[in-house]
């Protein structure tokens, strides 16, 4: 067996992948800029998370924002219309961002004019845990119609992202969600992660969830 | 460049994929069993849409369901407690049912004694989309909270899918879901897929898409 070549392709993806975002994260903390990398199904509210987020926290920080879509720079267009610096990356397909991809972001924006940037990526709670975009902070968002069962089916998600949001607690009394079940799920297998609970809709959180946010800020960059 | 050997991995996986899937369609229809395909992001509603026509259709036909997940059972145990049989396939990490994961939930059930079977796809917009199940009829779901712009960001399945079913139509005022704004959406992509609206919580609409579900189960076996 000695003249046998193993090439294992997703591994190699893997930690080319890893090296990549290791030296973006590198290069934004030298910059003194922080990348916070949103994760969760299409339609939980990533968007509306980082518009409101812009909102409470614009008169702090330098933004930006880079949106992932597989197609359509709808997402972009809100952004911009918040005056904050966007830049769309379509991935044609691709299920998730990849390191290279968001260096690409990255290079249309000038970092040292930046303070925190948020990073929304592809509708998808499986394929974007599994690779490293060189964010400081993963935060997963989870929205009450999807159901509390999310962390039983999604395993990998749940276990690896820094910080649970769960969106449009407007709708709570319409919907079966158990945040209790949801939680004790999410501590089973992340601990230390805190959830939080928000409606971008009516505003509801999105102060406590900022707060928290701002303190990751001021430690990471 | 005579001895560069190329091997294009993804292509040749697919092309492999689409041979199985359709020696499945052949195997199926040769025994008179209709396989559907249910697609849609995590928490839409597949497994209730699934247990709503479990019970609109159970005196006319042998039913069973085959629920692909990353992890966990809890769907199957869903479908089980309605009497009917059910097959879990966990893919532990995979996000999406390939043909080779299909064929081995077939081989658990007997086909001979079964006419409609039902595909729990896993929760994604977007990998499931790209790979032939085998089964005769691809629908997507997509739900009301999740929004009407993802015809948009999602094309490749609103191009695929053979029929599209909108989910969670009880909570429609709560929501700014356009529904024909999402028609038009669905319709610059596949004009002739008919897009049904239901709430798998009170029935609405459950009738009229198992009316049209049934003539496909009668064209199609």
């Amino acid at each position: 067996m000695s003249d046998v070549t193993l090439i294992n392709i997703k591994e190699e993806i893997l930690a080319e992948n890893k090296g990549l975002a290791d030296k973006l994260r590198r290069r934004l903390k030298e910059r003194g800029a922080f990348l916070v990398n949103l994760m969760s199904s299409p339609g939980s509210g990533k968007t509306s998370l980082i518009v409101r987020s812009l909102q409470e926290l614009g008169s702090r920080y330098r933004m930006a924002v880079i949106e992932g879509d597989v197609d359509s720079a709808v997402d972009a267009e809100r952004v911009a219309r918040e005056g904050i610096r966007a830049v769309q990356i379509k991935t044609g397909g691709s299920c998730h961002l990849s390191a290279a991809m968001v260096e690409k972001g990255l290079g249309a924006l000038s970092l040292d004019s930046l303070d925190l940037l948020f990073l929304e990526n592809i509708g998808n709670l499986i394929c974007p845990a599994g690779s490293d975009t060189g964010a400081s902070l993963d935060v997963a968002l989870v929205s009450i119609p999807e159901g509390d069962d999310k962390p039983l089916k999604y395993p990998l998600i749940f276990r690896t992202a820094h910080v649970f949001v769960v969106n449009k607690t407007d709708v709570r009394e319409h919907f079966d969600f158990d945040v209790e079940a949801f939680r004790a799920r999410v501590r089973r297998l992340n601990p230390e992660a805190p959830v939080f609970e928000v409606s971008c809709k009516t505003g509801e959180g999105i102060d406590l969830w900022c707060n928290w946010l701002r303190e990751r800020v001021e430690e990471g960059r």
